[in-house]
């Protein structure tokens, strides 16, 4: 390993180098324009650039609707060899497929021909930066650096350290997303699944555990979380949810009070399996719910009341979101 | 137990009775009044007309703000005595303090008082329908009708049939609340936690888990959600997004090449203990994401937000949210 530089880029990120332009990497591509940051793109396929290109015009059509296209747009260049797009860049973000031998040359590559305080950060969802690090000359400066679905307009940003990573270089990558106007998080320990997936993972668990012991319809569960919680999760996150629901005792008073109620909820949580009965009662349920809505409707409407939300919530006048 | 009636009153409920108006029940009873219904309200406490007048004008004022009071508002009318409440009633709101033993004397009462067409629903978070219709002469027409804080805002009323419980004084329920604007589901069985509480569950504990493992911090843990797959659940379900996760193939594709890995994340998902330990690192991370903001101001926070949100979907042309 290299020796690590004294600072690594951060607020100075003017130039963002984009490896593999396909749905994520596009969309970031689009995230990084709409925030005055110059782009330089990558991708091995042929016909990368005009697909990139169609990514890219819809997700600043999208990012025009939320008002986050107000900084200046920055300037888009593709290239065909990916030490063109990484000269000159402040930052990468990696977007390959998720293959992690694949990954692993890559971030080698990219290790080898970016300045060593330029810190990489991959989108992966599946894989521990460990691992994604390994081959890596300067692993100290690669971080995980993993977006939601759709990732120009989801503000989430899960950074993750490996074993290797220096904490310097997690905080550089927490600040430039905080300042472009991400909601970053720090993970301090590699975990399956990161946090909200793993969050997501625990309650779809249950969801399913429901539905395969008959309690309620697949289309009653999703409704009992869009008509319900879910409408204060977009607000709020669990633990602060259960500060208010300890009145004016907060969360000690929770604990204190209705924390061995909880426990014993708990207990009862299902561990369902993935069988033949469980996948066929998901599949017939989302059929019923979907009631004949495609895919591409479906998502087209989820996006539209993403859109409408995310604007509803940063118009609210005290900043306070 | 008596005879169950041919139908159970729902298209023709004009006039409802809120028996106990604290927080939940006021917050009823200005949900109805909003949809042009006629409220007789009870409580036994001797300033329980004041309180209930508080909590009914905030309430109807938010409504007025999401554009739910539209319909022309109905009479409230407040009762010292029980059977004046529910004479006249076509439907019965039970609000009392979550104790089983006073609520079945209370439903007991209430049952002997409403005529047997009359369904009467109970806003118990904690108890089964089972237990609940235990004392009832004709327990038929006795369901849970549980909301969500705030029950005036929040859509979501999980309706859930106890074991004496008739079919169709569930689907009377049903769709008298479909009819009033707020989102109704069917639970079949009873469980713990019915629906939204118990999916709550299983969120927090994992979110517990990630605090006591060092994983991440109390206040990035709530960011992981609230900017991340929170958005989302506001606008879908559990199930329908990994539906949304399958790509052209749905559920289907979803469950054949990414079931494995999702029965592998959930075999390392945590149970903690709420020990002192953890219950400590969940008080002392909650403050510093307080950050010296009291509960009332972090609740007016959470319901302004949710009046923009909920002001938002209900915006949405297309009617399809």
């Amino acid at each position: 390993m290299r020796a690590a530089p004294l600072t690594y880029r951060s607020e100075e990120v003017r130039t963002v180098a984009v490896i593999g332009c396909g749905l994520i990497g596009g969309a970031w591509a689009a995230y990084f324009l709409s925030r005055g940051l110059d782009v330089r793109a990558y991708d091995p396929l042929p016909d990368g650039e005009a697909r990139l290109a169609a990514v890219v015009k819809d997700a600043l059509a999208d990012l025009e609707t939320v008002g986050g296209a107000q900084f200046g747009q920055g300037e888009l260049s593709y290239f065909v060899d990916m030490a063109g797009a990484v000269a000159g860049a402040d930052y990468v973000q990696e977007n390959a497929p998720e293959k992690i031998a694949l990954k692993q040359d890559l971030l080698q590559a990219i290790d080898a021909l970016a300045p060593a305080d330029v810190v990489i950060g991959s989108s992966t969802s599946s894989f521990p930066a460990s691992d994604l690090q390994a081959k890596c000359a300067q692993p100290q400066r690669v971080v995980v650096a993993h977006p939601f679905n759709p990732p120009h307009l989801v503000p989430l940003v899960e950074i993750v350290r490996g074993g290797l990573t220096d904490p310097q270089a997690q905080d550089a990558a927490y600040r430039f997303f905080e300042r472009i106007g991400k909601a970053p998080v720090r993970v301090a320990k590699e975990a399956v699944g990161h946090l909200a997936n793993r969050m997501s993972a625990a309650l779809w668990r249950e969801a399913v555990h429901i539905v395969a012991e008959g309690i309620a319809s697949v289309e009653d569960v999703d409704r009992a979380i869009r008509f319900g919680p879910g409408l204060r999760w977009a607000i709020d996150g669990p633990h602060m949810l259960y500060h208010l629901g300890g009145g004016e005792g907060g969360i000690d008073a929770y604990l204190r009070h209705l924390g061995p109620a909880q426990e014993a909820r708990w207990a009862t949580l299902g561990a369902p399996t993935l069988d033949a009965d469980t996948c066929g009662k998901l599949i017939a349920g989302v059929a019923e719910e979907a009631d004949g809505r495609s895919i591409g409707e479906l998502k087209a409407r989820r996006d539209r009341l993403m859109i409408a939300v995310l604007k509803a919530l940063a118009a609210d006048e005290s900043g306070d979101r």
